[in-house]
């Protein structure tokens, strides 16, 4: 296994000729409307089970690119998501990106009801669009319990997130929260299963952001 | 699917007896003495694969357990990584984590060289270890150049990285970067083939310092 002589700005386009390669070999038919989300999940995993998991609501794409487009706020449930995000992309978009998982306001009231962060963090940020008068994008790559509390705030009529990019990960909770999701109503993008991940709701921010962006991708 | 009630606090440990339990359920056997980081690895990304791709030299984990418990520092190729180490622990360890990917020097000596930043910050954190007086581990979970780099400087003898936790994900020079350090005689856990990332990298870091500060996992 030989070191490819790649110059550093080829080496994202490279990969995705490599994935499209790839995907093609497996028979896996991407369909243009959400194939760069797709490609950018694999390309942030390595793992081509996301062209088999990956979920969206009727128009969630189309509708998430006109949120993002007008200036809409992002909150992730871990600040390694909120890390991944690309900064740059966000501000000439007029976005803005939060976590409220580490304030010290979320972190006691947990304690004291004896919840999870990530729940208490997204009542703190169905605050958020009164006072900073954006719709809400929310992008959980953890805590399933953030996605139960989103689906709990919009059946009661309490807050109406504008999309939800629901992507934890883990072993408990994590597919039945996900399913809660897709019947919700709710505008959404899921990977159904247990895979997901910070990494991956960084990535398919990324993925809208960069199709408003950038000229490529 | 329906959601199951638990203590927030008992998450993590219902998770782990899951992983135990499909691990035997599918004949992995996973050996205690890396258990815990193949275990946490899982954790991370609900892909079982790591059971078979995770390599460790010779006394690796012993090593690494032995200059976190003596205070070293770790620098990581993505601020992402640097996001999801666990800070607590860190800091009662009297360790220090660093990334140097967005510092403007970084960025401009990539630039003037027409190499990754990656590189350059690799390079950038092996000066550390003089100003520090402490072993640098390098937690690598994006740039392959980076473990390319690294293996340069510790075979041109400028520099010992005291381990490396090799573990990007990608499609071009992934993987072969990472036999590279397997073959160089440097202390390493790596990821064998594409799969890794950031927060792959960021979970071993934790799986190692939790080991050191936690009396489970």
């Amino acid at each position: 296994m030989n070191i490819e002589h790649i110059l550093p700005n080829e080496i994202e386009n490279r990969s995705f000729e490599i994935i499209d390669e790839e995907l093609k070999a497996r028979g896996l038919a991407v369909p243009e409307s959400t194939g760069f989300i797709v490609k950018r999940a694999i390309h942030t995993t390595a793992d081509f089970d996301y062209a088999h998991t990956l979920c969206f609501s009727d128009g969630a794409v189309e509708r998430i690119l006109g949120l993002l487009a007008s200036g809409a706020v992002i909150v992730t449930d871990t600040n390694m998501a909120l890390s991944g995000i690309n900064k740059n992309a966000l501000n000439s978009l007029g976005c803005e990106a939060f976590c409220f998982m580490a304030d010290e306001d979320v972190i006691s009231l947990a304690k004291e009801r004896g919840v999870t962060r990530a729940l208490v963090s997204m009542e703190k940020a169905a605050a958020i669009e009164k006072t900073k008068k954006k719709p809400v994008i929310f992008a959980v790559g953890n805590a399933p319990t953030a996605l139960i509390g989103l689906r709990e705030m919009y059946l009661s009529g309490t807050f109406t997130p504008a999309a939800v990019i629901g992507v934890p990960v883990g072993f408990v909770n994590v597919e039945a929260a996900k399913e809660l999701i897709m019947e919700s109503g709710l505008t959404f993008v899921v990977n159904r299963g247990r895979k997901g991940g910070s990494n991956v709701a960084a990535a398919i921010v990324n993925a809208f952001l960069y199709k408003l962006t950038r000229e490529k991708r």
